[in-house]
């Protein structure tokens, strides 16, 4: 997207020079490692564009850019972990590379740099950290859910809204709202802009486990059906069985029960066949039109030049509708 | 000792009190087991103390000496990971009673939660946080040098203060001059109090090295002699190396050879012969006598009450000098 073609350099440029790097070597090391196997940098682009929107100039906001840019690779390398992930953006995952606990320590390491560099906004450093902390609350919040819905028998859609929101969406809220309140803007403007990374962002999830099922393989560059093989609760798959009859039901909890010794493809086919008779494929497309439809509702609100606001539109589409 | 007692009941009851409980409840029950299972409660009673020398009240400060010992219960969660510590307390380890994954996830939230309560502290944010960021780092710095320490050949001295100035020393610092910001000390009393913190801490790490081998198993509640089981590059041993001739250097460095099939228990007699006839005893003794001197000498260039500077020095003994 344009706009994070636009402050790419400034970003690198700003992570380059900013990033510690000890003693000791190995507590420094994985997190430049880390940094720098790439990544969109769309979180540190929304901070900047947010600051510029309101101030004409994204100079001030790029510390704070930095800082979410790190607190999003801090979650990765600790989710990592917590996921048994061997491989990101096609690089080994620091626990992997180096070990649990580097990833551990150095993780840790992170977060606390994310508050120095926070902590050096003078008397706005108090709203900053009050947003960025009530976020990263809730990032950890939605992290455990996540965990804890692998073996919840019953998870509702409610549930699994809110687990997303935690998980994805108030990390760009938090991004836009933290470069908002360094260029001053009003509390309705950073408000309004809190609801459009929050909607724009389950939008984005829901499109993501739309994908997992419908996607193009080649296109989304990962297995696709893998939600399904690994039995996880996707959006679809928790519509479906609320809009299933009972044999459909039966079908999905018995392909969905560990240990299910059916045939990985014959199962991702059978599944999709599910999620597409019950309307849960349908009811799911809606959903995120919706929820990408109010995101833009409140870019709408926002009273900045159209020019910023396309950025925010596109980015909306860009979240809702990648390529299935 | 006795600030300690005075302070115990306000402070478990604002741990008792502002402890998030959840939901998720698997996310903050661990954090409530941890906190629970005891402590000396040292630090948040510095930051009392330190609060009430300079305003003749402790009430201001005890949300953010709830914050220190939330900050250390956090470094205990993740230390004992790295550390495969099954034990803490006399209870089992938030990684051993739960999982390493929860102890990863509450660990984290732990130290948000620390930045939440220290920014509610207004105008004086800034400054506590500016204080607690450096030592949050450098309390990992710590951690890393002491894993990195394991697999390092020659470990100076020099090296190994710094190890503990960090691990130990900078957050009992922390805790004293955080006090002190929040009853408005002086910079120069601030800085006696950290300065008292840091010598204090490392006069305890020797100590701790010293009763390690020479202290009674007994009185001290662990096995003697356990760090010279485990090859620990302990303070001793590093000044034993440095006074040793050429034969007690090769009788070290063959004991503490990785593999060695020494009898633990004639191990551990052989080394100690080696730390008294080399005089590194001694010496350590020396030592950790000329920090507790140098940390009294920050006390007595404070400007408060004497009945206040008593607690300090009653706290400086009992960290250099707990029975052998």
């Amino acid at each position: 997207m344009e706009f994070i073609q636009k402050y790419h350099d400034a970003i690198e440029q700003y992570i380059q020079t900013s990033l510690p790097g000890g003693p000791p070597l190995s507590l420094y090391q994985p997190i430049q490692y880390l940094m720098s196997i790439g990544g969109k940098r769309i979180r540190p682009a929304l901070t900047l564009l947010a600051c510029e929107m309101y101030s004409q100039s994204h100079q001030l906001a790029l510390p704070a850019a930095y800082a979410m840019e790190v607190f999003h690779n801090f979650t990765l390398m600790h989710d990592d972990i917590m996921d048994q992930a061997s491989m990101r953006r096609g690089q080994p995952t620091v626990h992997q590379k180096y070990d649990v606990n580097t990833a551990i320590l150095s993780g840790d390491v992170m977060l606390i740099h994310c508050y120095q560099v926070l902590n050096g906004y003078g008397s706005k450093s108090t709203d900053i950290l009050k947003c960025f902390n009530q976020m990263a609350i809730q990032l950890c919040e939605g992290q455990r859910m996540d965990m804890d819905f692998e073996t919840t028998e019953l998870v509702t859609i409610p549930d699994y809204l809110k687990m997303i929101e935690y998980k994805t969406s108030v990390l760009l809220a938090c991004a836009l709202q933290t470069g908002a309140i360094i260029a001053d803007a009003g509390e309705d403007e950073q408000n309004h802009l809190y609801a459009f990374g929050i909607n724009s962002g389950i939008a984005f999830q829901i499109q993501d486990d739309l994908l997992d099922a419908f996607g193009d393989a080649a296109m989304v560059g990962k297995q696709a059906g893998g939600d399904i093989i690994q039995g996880k609760k996707t959006y679809l798959y928790l519509k479906a069985l609320e809009l299933a009859d009972t044999k459909q039901k039966d079908a999905l909890l018995s392909y969905y029960q560990a240990g299910s010794t059916t045939d990985p493809l014959e199962k991702v086919e059978a599944i999709k066949k599910i999620f597409v008779d019950t309307g849960a494929k349908e009811y799911a497309l809606q959903v995120r039109d919706a929820y990408n439809d109010l995101a833009k509702s409140h870019v709408k609100a926002l009273t900045v030049d159209d020019d910023y606001k396309k950025h925010l539109y596109a980015l909306a589409d860009f979240m809702a509708a990648r390529k299935m």
